[in-house]
């Protein structure tokens, strides 16, 4: 099916050990639009209500998950899966980031191909012999200072690489907001503001006045205003210069009232 | 200092809801090299236990967090925000992917500057005010159909980006010139403005203030002023609502004249 988006990765944790990290993994794939979830000897067995109390709603791929005796059972359909590990291995498989990963992945997925991803559980990891039979090794970018990522949040950022590829890393589809004002908007912004400030005796010495107006233009420039903006600046110069009016005129009572 | 590294984004946490998601925001942040975490407002007080217990040993950053009543105060001393949601609001705030924040951020630490993180409670997520406070929108490209994502994830996505971009990044490029002003500084600048606006008659109806106040504020945002160009404004303001003294004294004087 040319047409169809291409499919996610499968998603195989290899014996986890608790249900609550289960349940975060699933609820982090339907996030980012995973679906297929796959347990190799999950210590506890399965299933296991807990991973559904931390799914958060997250039900499906747990509902679907599937349980299997060996890494090499789980990933017997797939044809192109890595496998997620913090540490270098002795074996010559790629290294690759989450971000490459997951740019091949969807290569694959675009060709047709089924793809998964492996984890290793909460203490043990992956042993070197399930690791050999992936087709690269994927490692998160952890601080070697503090290198114990939990189990979620390692699928998390796997998932999350997955679907910013996916949608090329595009912002978000959005309704396009309003483009920036022109300079003829702008130009008047400026120039209603700089008669009032004219007015009110903001530019001394005179022959400074230049230099000023410069500077104010390029520093409101910088933030790119809309139409709409550019309207309400215009309203806050007008309020700002008529409420001076008002201030002038209660000063003018007032000195007047003090027989001034 | 050129030769120091970038200062990592300062994490802020509006109104977290559960310690074990502060203690879990606390270990991926250990992870991708993060230190800062800012609490405002946590639900059930601080410090509390269970942060501890979940962080796997990431003491560090709960050790150090500091409370604040607002984040207003939380972000008083940074630079560059970027407010983390899910949603498109009304502001024109620039909306970037976390990759893209990541790669701002990085190249306002290399020039010095303070950078935050803001991210909402489990619950309710951030207000537009608090939003409007910040100079852009980071939006994790989740599945619309479910779009429920653990706080510690969304933390995790961002520091993982942060680290990425930054084992990435050439070379610092140092750009000469004053950088943005403080949050505090451009809070006591969007106060005297709405101080002046509201004593001109400006905010009218009075139920629609807080949205013309959180546009205006994001608006004058996106132009990341500098200390000289915040004083600049400061003095503009006064000069639109009070005039200079000696003009004041004319008019005043004419309407006495007059015989006001």
């Amino acid at each position: 099916m040319a047409d169809a988006a291409p499919s996610a990765p499968v998603i195989i944790l290899n014996a986890p050990q608790l249900a609550e990290n289960i349940g975060a993994v699933a609820r982090v794939m339907a996030n980012f639009g995973l679906a297929d979830l796959r347990l190799v000897n999950p210590r506890d067995g399965w299933p296991q209500e807990r991973a559904w109390a931390l799914a958060s709603g997250a039900e499906w791929p747990l509902n679907a998950a599937r349980v299997f005796d060996t890494v090499a059972e789980a990933i017997a359909d797939l044809q192109l899966v890595f496998a997620t590990t913090a540490r270098p291995r002795e074996l010559t498989l790629p290294v690759l980031t989450p971000r490459a990963a997951a740019s091949e992945l969807l290569q694959a997925a675009q060709r047709g191909e089924r793809i998964g991803l492996l984890f290793g559980g909460e203490r043990a990891g992956l042993e070197t012999s399930d690791i050999a039979l992936c087709q690269g090794i994927v490692t998160i970018p952890i601080d070697p200072r503090f290198r114990s990522l939990n189990l979620g949040q390692a699928v998390a950022i796997n998932a999350y690489e997955w679907r910013a590829t996916l949608l090329d890393a595009a912002p978000p589809n959005f309704r396009p907001g309003p483009g920036p004002a022109t300079g003829e908007a702008l130009l008047g912004l400026y120039e209603h503001l700089e008669r009032e400030l004219e007015t009110a005796g903001f530019f001394h010495p005179p022959e400074k006045t230049p230099n000023m107006i410069q500077n104010l233009r390029s520093a409101l420039g910088k933030a790119r205003f809309t139409d709409q903006e550019v309207r309400t600046l215009r309203g806050v110069i007008t309020a700002l210069s008529r409420g001076r009016g008002k201030v002038l005129e209660k000063i003018a009572r007032k000195k007047g009232e003090a027989g001034g």
